[in-house]
């Protein structure tokens, strides 16, 4: 779908298609429908990103809280949104030993415990040994750095969402929808 | 739940219980968790209406396109919230005649042009015909008078979805969710 395609849709139709690129946020999409027309796939993504700037500070974990757990529960219960289940298959957290599932659910729980927010990282960049390192690391944070990198990954996962979904074609070019 | 059971929720446990009190929109109650304990209903509320106001215009827009159509195709086709399923039950709308389906129909089309957003009123606080009078009066309003009509709209529907799940109990007497 090329931006001219995007720039003609409804609103419900643009949630249709962008209503998950920020994990179970429709909200964030739907304002941004009111900047329409966009320049491009880039237009779109600084919205976004100016829309979460904008938030006080617990619209930001707000925000966190409405993501998964990696490596939890609903990733085997069938619950996550289809864009989180292909993100931690790609991160390999389909395919987990029993020590490296229960070593994941207690440092996400620790880190719950400390921040109040799950932790959020953009899986499709990093590898499960990365991401269990990142986890580790990262309890060291105080709050609001670790609000303030939970939110740049937030933005990441958007981008590689986003860019699944308006393909850089020519104009008039017509591509189904890759999601 | 009285609301000592309220405050002892994990963010978890408080998006499943009040997750929908602004349909479609997890954020908004995901975000207030962050300012508990409550002292009551009427503080979660206080909150909630709060963060609304706090949200650029695109943002109170963006929660208003996050609402589906009074007696749209989703009421039939069963896409419907359960909240809004049950709310619009209430009006009369599952019970239309053909002529009062396609005139809500024609009523909500001209409205989305006209605004960018759909119609939305608290559905359990009027009948069918309120609605539909109401419906016609404000495509006459401006898009600013009308975005500010429709929040308070809004913010009537969480209030009646709240006090349906918070109920004025004295502490420790357990009730099971009402929804």
């Amino acid at each position: 779908m090329d931006i001219n395609a995007v720039n003609a849709l409804s609103y419900e139709d643009f949630l249709e298609v962008f209503g998950n690129v920020i994990e179970k946020c429709p909200i964030i999409p739907a304002a941004v429908w009111t900047h329409r027309p966009f320049s491009g796939l880039e237009d779109i993504e600084a919205h976004i990103s100016n829309f979460i700037n904008s938030l006080p500070e617990s619209g930001k974990e707000g925000i966190l809280r409405c993501h998964p757990d990696l490596a939890g529960r609903e990733l085997h219960s069938g619950a996550l949104t289809r864009d989180s289940q292909e993100e931690q298959r790609a991160a390999g957290f389909t395919h987990l030993q029993p020590e490296e599932v229960s070593r994941m659910r207690s440092l996400n729980s620790e880190y719950k415990a400390r921040f109040g927010f799950p932790f959020v990282i953009c899986a499709r960049l990093n590898t499960k040994r990365d991401i269990m390192r990142e986890l580790l690391k990262r309890l060291g944070n105080d709050r609001e750095t670790e609000r303030t990198r939970a939110i740049g990954e937030v933005k990441k996962i958007c981008a590689l969402r986003l860019s699944n979904l308006v393909l850089h074609d020519p104009p008039n070019s017509e591509k189904t929808r890759v999601a």
